[in-house]
């Protein structure tokens, strides 16, 4: 396995974070990823990790990066599924994810997306498309 | 990895393959899968197989049975992102998957499992809920 699949859900992608990420591996997802914003016009990118059942400081460090890239792309990243172990460990390496936004599942995090699209329009008047 | 994550999106169930398949993994993958479609009410399974580049006759019967045992519980079975040389592969295998629907990426397969619905609910009158 050289490459996490990215899925195309209506107006996001979806990534299931299932193997454990190295160095490869993740630079790999962060450019699929940013190719496949653009390609697609996504406006959110929900990344599930309810299969992780302990995170480093690189993955950490991996959400926080992908995070930072898809908002220069205007598209939020929601991480979904997230362990209360997970939580817990995140904040002892001193890894809040301030740029992450966080829903209990993919349904939640779909919302999260939707509701910002919907406002986004409403700003722009009758949407820029 | 002991267990690969089932997402809930709306009336489907959506589960990635990412990493290589063994019988413990495969039959983990089953008894989950059947609880969550009953525990979700779940009308369809998307099972997206983009990041496989092989494919050998134990997925290709994993896919078989999931089938199966999902049109026993009412919901249907949709294989998507099959590459190419994996169609070709199953079909040498001996392998048709015959009662498995297959759809081209996750988008289009969600919309046969919602058409699927639609057709159920009209059949049955105003729905059965």
């Amino acid at each position: 396995m050289d490459r996490i699949p990215i899925l195309k859900l209506g107006s996001a992608l979806l990534v299931t974070i299932q193997v454990d990420m190295h160095d490869r591996l993740a630079t790999a997802l962060q450019e699929d990823l940013t190719e496949k914003i653009v390609s697609a016009r996504a406006k959110g990118v929900l990344i599930d990790i309810s299969a992780l059942e302990i995170v480093d400081s690189f993955i950490g460090r991996m959400l926080d990066h992908i995070a930072a890239i898809s908002r220069m792309l205007d598209a939020e990243t929601v991480v979904v599924g997230m362990r209360p172990a997970v939580a817990i460990t995140l904040v002892e390496l001193g890894l809040s994810l301030s740029g992450v936004k966080t829903a209990l599942n993919v349904e939640r995090g779909m919302d999260l997306i939707r509701r910002r699209l919907i406002e986004t329009e409403a700003a722009d008047g009758a949407g820029d498309e």
